[in-house]
């Protein structure tokens, strides 16, 4: 009997998930790697006895049967694993995207170890290197996990959509952001409001930074559009916006016009260029990304012949995740290295256009005080900068604060800064705020 | 400079479709197969002038520049395929289920060609013995396309969800019985008129029969269940019901519930037992598949750690289809044979359970005429054999019928007919036609 041996390193809510798991399904595992059993030789984490009752794995699993164990500790665990002969693959669920765990994912690969990982900070930062060295080195790197959680997002663009040109890839990718901007929808929350009830119910951590800003989308699609495109990402060319600044009155107008605010990971591709962003954007009730409320994470995607796909599942979670995790397992297991089965399909070395010239369908949200002649205002100053109004809807009344909604036609963002700015210069007190979201039409 | 060489017997919809990708995508499609081109070396087909016109193929590709050839000649044409050395893969979209194809299918294999096909029938019958008799010739049997169309639904399970254990699969997998229904509900249509604009549509065929009576979505569910389960699926354990006798009075009851009527088929692991069926549900406004409207197919999967996923796509189409075939040939012209990669994930060998003994909430519609007293025995003899009554709704009027909508906590169907049979015992002329829905829980 053949074991495939893995070590974790890393043991928080992905690893603690995988590990779960490997030990739970054991039998039925071994049938999918055609007979293999995958063994976990050894679990390496600063807090063994935590981590290990946490997750209800045995401690003699873990490195060590302590409270906790100092850095320099854990690095001569880490060292004993990689020059370990009998383990065939180390799974790292750290987390982090610093150079420091950059070379760790190259000594793993050095060592003749297959690499297994959820870190989707570090991948779209350093994917394409470590895709190459993985493959000078013979040696599978398994991502399913760092990409939407359970969602199956990294196999499918890979084999899947071989037969097809994915023309645009629009998704909700951040749990946390989407919970709560589905709690100021469904209760008329405010953001603070929602987000406090996030961190209470474990949807959010105690610093949510990375969620809510946009951060944690925004590296989920670098690594989609290295994966589909072979683009990379520059940080002028690549607005990222967070859900901060959303208010209740944007909820409130976005309502009137029967539909929601998602933070949507945007990537499309029009003739030879590819725009990506990460916004929050209208969407209308009638997409089906309307629906998807709560942790829940889902993306559409557009592709020349097969036309539009939805997937949808859970984008997060111990378990969730960790199931992603040991498909990639199993899969390295089952056939060990298989040439560029594991690259990115698209050709290295493009680079993103800038999306701020991307035309857009938009709706502008001025938040001005009542007083004649502001829609005259408004409407002159976007005519004049060449472009189209599809729709003035009614303004939201909220205190002294009138929110005039602004529906264009198809232009950029530069134009419509354009067209802000000369409201601005012409009615200087007129413009107390602004806002626009993009429009996805269903 | 590598090409790969496939030839493709049948140049229907899908066949046509596939080709038309292979010669529009060429140059994307050698980056996919790493640096391989992807060449048609010949189409077989009845009709070649014809079916080079209708997908705008160049009929030098085809095997003769005729209106028409004789079965013989096809034969012919057929064996010089075979027996040509150049030629990797062949891809059959003849369609149908016979022995004779079935032969063609081990004789692609055993000739040292690749097999690729979308043809679900033939797979629901002989996909066991294919799968191990390409095993044996070292071969891939590639079949992407014969579930669902565009959705990676092959892939997904097979690869994808390896990390987890499937509890269930429901899914709307066939399109002209999807458009019916939908049509039914959105409109008030009855089934004929329904069916008839689906006709004219082009989403039904001349003969339909096979959609509205549930063998096509059998025939997908059958390969699904090979391949999550390793079980086989026999007539009396299996049952498959058609939307033939759905009215619109079905649609009214469904309405007055907040829900709608959609053929799924289902399939479920409890324990260790599977079950699995073909018929019209009752589906609630609130589950995701409420939404999937017209000819989209779309299937929801449960899995023990990963929760709910649901994948949503054209499940018919010539490109649409002929897309997932160009992915299994772009799988196999870059990695030629993997050993194990296109076999079914689940141990062969199980048998499903019946299904008339698995315990669902059904809801059962009575037609009867207005009378006195009816709710009393419909309520007392449904008591009498064991089965709980959660909600008896208001009655539909129709003409001179009465519809009477029962809603009953989870029991077999074989129970409820028990029921039934009770009430037209105890009271012969009550009951003048029924029918029971199960109810799938969103």
């Amino acid at each position: 009997m053949k074991t495939f041996n893995v070590a974790i390193i890393g043991c928080g809510n992905v690893g603690g998930g995988a590990a779960k798991i490997l030990l739970e399904t054991a039998p039925e595992l071994k049938k999918r790697t055609g007979g293999k059993e995958i063994r976990i030789k050894k679990i390496i984490t600063l807090h063994p006895r935590r981590q290990a009752k946490k997750h209800g794995l045995p401690l003699e699993l873990f490195c060590a049967d302590k409270t906790a164990i100092t850095r320099a500790q854990s690095d001569a665990f880490i060292k004993e694993i990689l020059s370990a002969p009998d383990i065939d693959l180390v799974i790292e669920t750290v987390g982090g995207s610093s150079n420091r765990l950059h070379a760790l994912h190259k000594n793993i690969l050095k060592s003749g170890k297959h690499l297994v990982t959820a870190n989707k900070a570090i991948l779209a930062r350093h994917g394409r290197d470590i895709f190459e060295y993985a493959k000078a080195q013979n040696k599978s790197v398994g991502f399913e996990g760092a990409v939407c959680g359970a969602i199956p997002l990294i196999k499918v663009v890979r084999d899947s959509f071989t037969g097809d040109l994915i023309q645009s890839v629009a998704g909700i990718v951040n749990g946390t952001s989407n919970f709560i901007l589905s709690r100021m929808n469904e209760k008329g929350s405010t953001f603070e409001d929602a987000l406090k009830l996030a961190q209470k119910s474990g949807y959010a951590e105690l610093d949510p930074t990375m969620d809510i800003d946009g951060t944690d989308a925004a590296n989920k699609l670098k690594i989609l559009i290295q994966l589909i495109y072979g683009v990379a990402a520059t940080r002028q060319n690549f607005p990222v916006k967070g859900i901060e600044k959303i208010s209740k009155e944007d909820f409130m107008v976005a309502k009137s016009l029967h539909s929601s605010i998602k933070l949507i990971a945007f990537a499309v591709k029009t003739d030879n260029k590819v725009w990506a962003c990460v916004q929050p954007a209208l969407i209308s009730s009638k997409d089906y990304l309307y629906n998807v409320n709560g942790a829940t994470n889902a993306v559409k995607i557009e592709a020349k012949y097969s036309g539009r796909h939805l997937f949808v599942g859970q984008g997060a979670g111990s378990v969730e995740t960790g199931s992603a995790v040991v498909s990639d397992i199993v899969f390295i297991a089952k056939h060990g290295y298989i040439k560029n089965v594991s690259e990115p399909a698209g050709p290295a070395g493009g680079r993103l256009a800038d999306f701020n010239n991307y035309p857009a369908s938009y709706l502008l949200i001025i938040k001005t005080k009542d007083r004649p002649g502001v829609i005259g205002a408004v409407g002159t100053a976007i005519g004049d900068v060449g472009i189209n109004i599809e729709n003035i809807a009614q303004s939201v009344i909220s205190g002294d604060d009138w929110f005039l909604p602004v529906e264009v036609s198809k232009c950029t963002a530069a134009r419509l800064e354009k067209a802000v700015a000369l409201i601005k210069k012409r009615k200087p007190r007129l413009i107390s705020d602004y806002k626009y979201l993009p429009i996805f039409k269903a």
